[in-house]
């Protein structure tokens, strides 16, 4: 059995992913974010230009009446500290009681011991999503990581298997962002074609990934139907932000504004991706 | 009595507003900010394209020693932690006492018990400015509040009668960000029409108006006078950056483009914007 | 002796800069960077840009495991706070224990005592690099301080005797950020042209320079040849942008494309600085 007779691809615009996308704009999440202190700003404007409503709440003395509130949860240990990690722990907790769903980001887990540990006890409450690269995901699933500080240094496709399994395990959808992004939801899989190779050189491109999903999964009862659906959408905006761009500045600029753009009145000729 | 009878509409190019600006420039006011991490670098942009020297000082040992040396002062309560908030109250409280004008951003007060106290606490050093949304300004008035985190969900007319009776009791001027935004010091109402929709894309963009209000009110000793103009400053930067970009994410970048070009040579036909 | 009788000038492309370059992003050093809240995301697009693997990790919980398996770490306390320092110093101790480069980022140092003091301490961990303005230059050498915030009131230039005894008393090579850059080792001093006066509207241009540093450091075993090249390569990226750019937002983003485009197939006509 090959690879391709695995999985499905799925590309903007299918149906199901414009309707998503419709129906976030409609509904205009609230995102609670508990996310890493490099990719803050940008992760609220990419959240802010595919129609969501961020909310960066960090504290421990709010996240706790706040999550329960919001419409979803992102969860990045990109740079926990000690007093960060209480505050993901009390978010995921909350988040977990009142049934609000979340996405686990567990940057660079498996190479520090800490945020290990701390990535640890946040499974513990039950992520709606996880979405990481291939050396976070493997990490993950207990087969081992090559990670080189946040930066993936096995493919996508090798994490497949490690994905399933931990999909299963936690009961999460997993995406694993590469050249090609999985979702799987440890039976189901689906490939989206990945972001332009650039793309990797704008820090916090995979965690802003993280909080779509997680806007996606705060209007969407299906989560692997919105972890797909999310995955597209940033892909395809991806794709048309690497055309416009001559360098990795530029790009990072033409992401937030195609993220506003795609789907919207005008996008009449959407790029195919396959 | 309608609104119109109520107030003034103040716009660039008006006399005063290029006259403060130009002052700014030439005085270069070391602008002291406290503020929340998802804004503190397009923040400091702001500032340096305006015309000011921004300082992001906020460790607790080290406010205290500079706030009273900066021309001006910004508390912002955005992502506010029990670590940041007594360096606020004691930047606040360094600042009333040395007399350095300082503004007060009160991000998402009313909807987060934490954050609600901590900002009751901060009017107790008496902030020359407080600026924020409708939400905000009624949820300070006392008159209940509708913010959906850190997005208003009321139009800034609304607040008009909380923000006079806010600063009627503050001794503060109230600067409500909007469609229209409105400054008043309890009596007079100037309105300035605001930035363009699609600035409310932008994360920050009214956490850095907070900043250009520290600016002008560190050079202008008519804090009435300096909330106009740097709200007029702001919103024609704003206007004309909205014009140049084609989303949220080029719109961020014109708008520190253009805040660095108004009044400069060169800004021969100032968009009107009435 | 006139100050041109003292070093020599040297720009992009000579030989020794772009062999620097080019090893730079075959080797993709791995940046460990403990630095300040404002310029975190733009110094990791930076490092990506120019071809580094930049790695944010700030807890003190995690600093010592990090910095010995990072090619150079950077200590910037632009915003240090006690919590912070406490990291910094670990994150130094272990570089200097293992033998990772560390370049020294002492923003307004002697403007205010509780940074100046953490960098006393930071200096007993040995720093591979100081990189600084003159006002911070100055303090450092306890030539007395000028600064006015972050920025610098002195000219590059009136700090090179103290970069000389600071290189000297600290066996650091010291680098002072300014119209013109200088760097020294105590004896040889070598001038790169700077960047445009525009950089000095984009925050975190200076402390960017520092990361960079770190980058070249990492793979290269002459600190002197590593300061000198990659002062150069910052340098003619900020030429190149400052010449594509209206005002200081667009000139950020053309900063990390021209820092990603620079040396690269297509790179035929270098722009010469002299």
């Amino acid at each position: 059995m090959t690879l391709k007779e695995t999985f499905t691809h799925t590309t903007w615009p299918d149906a199901s992913i414009v309707e998503d996308l419709t129906r976030l704009r409609q509904k205009n999440p609230l995102v609670h974010c508990v996310t890493n202190l490099v990719v803050t700003n940008f992760t609220a404007n990419v959240l802010l230009a595919v129609g969501a409503s961020p909310a960066m709440v960090v504290a421990v003395e709010e996240v706790g009446q706040f999550a329960p509130v919001a419409d979803a949860l992102l969860v990045n240990v990109g740079t926990v500290t000690a007093i960060d990690a209480g505050a993901m722990l009390e978010a995921a907790r909350a988040a977990n009681q009142a049934g609000t769903p979340w996405v686990l980001d567990p940057v660079a887990v498996g190479a520090l011991s800490f945020r290990t540990d701390v990535v640890q006890q946040l499974l513990g409450h039950h992520p709606t999503i996880i979405r990481g690269n291939a050396s976070e995901i493997l990490a993950l699933a207990g087969e081992g990581s090559k990670s080189k500080g946040a930066d993936s240094t096995a493919d996508s496709s090798e994490a497949l298997d490690g994905a399933r399994s931990l999909a299963t395990r936690t009961g999460a959808v997993v995406a694993v962002t590469g050249v090609v992004d999985y979702v799987t939801d440890g039976n189901e899989v689906v490939g989206v074609p990945g972001s332009h190779e650039l793309l990797t050189k704008v820090t916090g491109s995979g965690c802003a990934l993280g909080a779509v999903l997680a806007a996606f999964v705060g209007v969407q009862d299906s989560v692997f139907r919105a972890a797909v659906s999310g995955s597209a959408v940033f892909a395809i905006a991806g794709e048309r932000a690497a055309h416009d761009a001559r360098g990795p500045g530029s790009l990072a600029v033409a992401l937030v504004d195609h993220l506003y753009l795609v789907g919207r009145e005008g996008d009449e000729a959407p790029v195919s991706s396959t």
